[in-house]
């Protein structure tokens, strides 16, 4: 340490809202150069580079190939697939002195299938899976939170190609599982979630969040189960309404300027959960509903999924301009011009609603589903909340936050067929290549394991990818022992490192109390002391950072302990 | 290589010059994405990475440390040491969505300078070294020759601060030693070369050269010594003209027309080298003159350090048209308005010249330095050429190509002074730090390698940075034999693997000769074939792929003759 080119800091940095930002500025790991770009310093770069090791062991275990693809790439491919519009100003663009455009990867999806249907031609050649670790970038509007949201990231993405889904399939299934072991070796919390395809596109896919309340999405999960999905893609295994029988008629009752659910329960005295939301939204031109109790969201994502194939939208303002006749806020589904009903399970034939009258300050009581209006499809439509149910086994689902540290994705056909990665069946036949992509953010880990394995005295980093194995203290004192607690230590550290432990060694002039929260804040697994105390009795100690557990150990005992954990 | 990601190429690129560009193309090592910029492939790869760990094990070794600093780096640092001014059109830019500059990395002196600055303050924390390994950008008017003149490159530089230029000369030589190893592990020859400093600015340098006839630059080195310099900075061991006694009083001769050295030689009967090349310059202000003999050409770069310290500009045709007086190609030492005069030591005091008139068509013979004029400053001028004596050890000098694969400078206080990277000594007092610089072209010296290790056949990649230690070469024929000859193969392939020895294995069903014909064209240093003649004899064969050298190896044998190696 006395050699190290590190600072430590005794204060949090002003622009460091999380824990992980903090700590990382703090134990010297990074440093800000510009807006959501950092260096990475000596301890930051050894972090990295071990996280670096254990994704590329396990994704060559797991058959892919590394390749390494370039950071400045063409703007013309971007284009031949409408990328570059999509990322829209997302995209770190740039023009070389032939005033060729070009961007910096964002991801590699158009180069890697470039390259894969320039030597690549006949199903013989199938399956090939190829990946790297590289930098990538995105230009966000906010950046933040440190490394959690930056602007230049390291990350792993591959590229899997295939004669068919099926064949997809089962490398998808092999990254699914290369990932749950990368992410365990790394010491990580982590859900894998059934996802909506974002800016990447494509059908199946899921997002491996390590669970932490500065995530900036939200999940939700099962705790009975492994179920596990994006908000958007959650669904619950809904309590349909009581069927009641003997429903009075339809009937018509004020409510003056109640055109929100809370204020129609507290005019008429009912539960939010009697009254029925109708959200009016466009198909194809045809005005439709869905439908869900009064005390649940919408899930837009869920609605487009149960029309599956048909273009909606969500009835704008100007929708409801355009139809006078169609009253916000006391929208009933009994409406004539009503061509397509969707009700939520929650909303079965036979139960009892409020529902608005389709005038204004009026809704009506007594309607029920399937006797006096007709619902077309029924398909999961409620955001899902805390507390329901779960799809699969009926536990208790709960709405958690998670930081984004993985993805995979089943493409599909839609890079190969815009750049023409095709391939020839054993029939002659040409086809698409079908495609997966698996990305894992290798720097976000690092700030995602110092959200999950810190405290207030620091970082407690672990074993698996810590800086060093061992953080070694020798407290020489001013005394007569000073020498041999010093050679001692110093007899330690080199034996430590011929027996393959890497040590960090507080060799420096410093008081106790500064190497004892330097150790705890840099956060190595395990701290060894030395002092003259301990070595007059012939031990040293250890503590385990994370536990804060401590014991003697003999000293010549301390090789064969740390060696063989 | 059934599944490996590669198909070779029969026929050579159509853009590729040069032998490492066409061998990396055709042996699937890298593919083009645009212009200079490359995708590197499975074997590329392989053998970029292993180049990557020998440079990184020896910074390592010499104690440098290692960090990662940002590809896109703020212009504002570069606009406050004026290198975005001096890199001009070769730097690629950007500006991201709020108008912010930046710069994709040529190199770092700025932001490691910046990042030192802002973590150090006394004497007590120096020297430091520290170093990264990324890819660095330069916008090339002409990018050509594969990775040798490309936009995109991988590259490792240095960084250290020190207190003194003592200090910084320490380990400029442990990098200079590190250097030595790190060419000499990945199997190239490499002459370091005292350089001229370009764009980096400082005092001391030396390049690397990885000497090549398709190297972009000229360098002179010593058959009988270590001594190699850049052209620039090459100096030779003058052979003094023979002082002669008697010499008549100079008399002027007519020679019409002849304003060339080799035209006046022609007209009065004489050698070249017996006439007197006077080169004018400007010296702030003062009309000087340069003497070397008229068989040699002048080295402005030694002009300059000749007058060290004062700005020197050779007479355009402008500063020639001003002064009608002095004739161009008729110029003597003579002249009366000459101030300052620098001879090269081949011209000593005493001998006999044939110099120019100072009148149109007209010389003057039997002109004898300190004689008839003033020898102000005698310094070495004259470009060296092969043949001329060695300034160390007096044998003979060469002149070849090569290419630049590693740079080390002496920078000093340019970067510190103008980023404010000061220290304070245990006085109190404050300095700027004294740096250095070292670089080396990873990604070149990939390039630099198979210049130097190819032949007609293909590549002959040198064991330490070799993509596989052994290609492993399957021949089960078609007769009954066929699967044992495959299991002793697959079994060689684990076991080899199980020994630590990497291993590309044929197993691809094509006939033998395409596959001996990748395996020289692929180029690892040895491959073992495995036949159904060899093995009824229980052997395999073992070629070297460098020399030739074929012998047979006991199949039980070749795991402990290769695991050996």
């Amino acid at each position: 340490m006395s050699r190290l080119f590190l600072r430590t800091l005794r204060d949090d940095p002003a622009d460091a809202e999380i824990d992980s930002h903090r700590l990382l500025v703090r134990t010297g790991a990074i440093r800000r150069v510009a807006s959501g770009i950092y260096s990475w310093l000596p301890l930051g770069n050894r972090v990295l580079r071990n996280v670096e090791a254990i994704v590329r062991e396990e994704m060559d275990a797991a058959g892919a190939q590394e390749v390494i693809l370039p950071i400045a790439q063409p703007l013309e491919l971007w284009e031949r697939t409408g990328r570059d519009t999509a990322y829209g100003p997302q995209m770190f663009r740039l023009t070389d002195r032939k005033e060729t455009g070009f961007a910096l990867a964002p991801t590699a999806e158009e180069v890697i299938t470039a390259t894969v249907a320039g030597e690549y031609s006949s199903y013989r050649d199938l399956p090939v899976n190829l990946y790297q670790i590289n930098w990538k970038y995105r230009d966000e509007l906010r950046p933040r939170f440190g490394l959690l949201r930056s602007r230049e990231f390291l990350m792993k993405d591959a590229y899997s190609f295939h004669v068919d889904v099926e064949d997809l399939r089962a490398t998808y299934r092999e990254m699914y599982e290369a990932y749950e072991r990368i992410f365990a070796r790394c010491g990580l919390t982590v859900r894998a979630v059934e996802a909506q395809a974002g800016e990447i596109g494509g059908d199946v896919n899921h997002e491996f969040m390590a669970v932490a309340p500065v995530g900036e999405d939200d999940f939700v999960w099962c705790t009975g189960c492994d179920y596990a999905a994006n908000v958007e893609a959650a669904v619950r295994a809904a309590a349909p309404a009581a069927v009641a029988a003997d429903v009075p008629a339809p009937a018509d009752v004020d409510t003056p300027g109640a055109g929100a659910i809370a204020d129609v329960a507290a005019q008429l005295g009912v539960e939010p959960g009697s009254l029925l939301k109708s959200i009016a939204f466009d198909c194809e031109g045809d005005l439709a509903l869905a439908l869900v109790p009064g005390d649940r969201e919408i899930n837009e994502f869920a609605l487009r999924r149960a029309v599956a194939g048909r273009a909606v939208r969500l009835y704008s303002d100007e929708d409801f301009a355009a139809h006078p006749d169609l009253p916000k806020g006391f929208i009933g589904p009994h409406h004539p011009e009503v061509r397509l009903v969707v009700a939520d399970p929650s909303v079965p034939a036979g139960a009892e609603w409020v529902v608005g009258a389709n005038r204004v300050d009026a809704h009506t009581r007594h309607v029920v589903p399937g006797r006096d209006f007709r619902v077309d499809v029924v398909a999961d439509l409620a955001v899902v909340a805390t507390g329901d149910a779960c799809p699969r086994c009926r536990g208790a689902l709960r709405i958690d936050r998670g930081i984004e540290v993985g993805h995979v994705f089943q493409l599909g056909t839609k890079y190969s067929t815009a750049l023409e990665a095709v391939y020839t069946d054993d029939a002659g036949g040409q086809h698409p290549m079908v495609m997966g992509c698996y990305g894992i953010g290798v720097s976000r880990i690092v700030a995602a394991v110092v959200e999950e394995c810190s405290d207030e005295a620091g970082i407690a980093w672990p074993p698996g990818i810590a800086p060093y194995d061992v953080h070694l203290v020798v407290l020489p004192g001013r005394g007569d022992a000073a020498a041999g607690v010093l050679d001692a230590a110093e007899r330690l550290y080199r034996d430590l490192q011929a027996a393959g432990v890497s040590v960090l060694f507080d060799d420096r002039e410093v008081s106790p109390g500064v190497k004892f929260a330097d150790a705890d804040l840099l956060g190595m697994p395990v701290q060894i002391t030395i002092g003259a105390k301990g070595l007059a009795r012939g031990v040293a100690e250890r503590k385990v950072r994370r536990t804060g557990d401590r014991d003697d150990l003999p000293i010549d005992g301390v090789v064969s302990a740390l060696a063989l954990r």
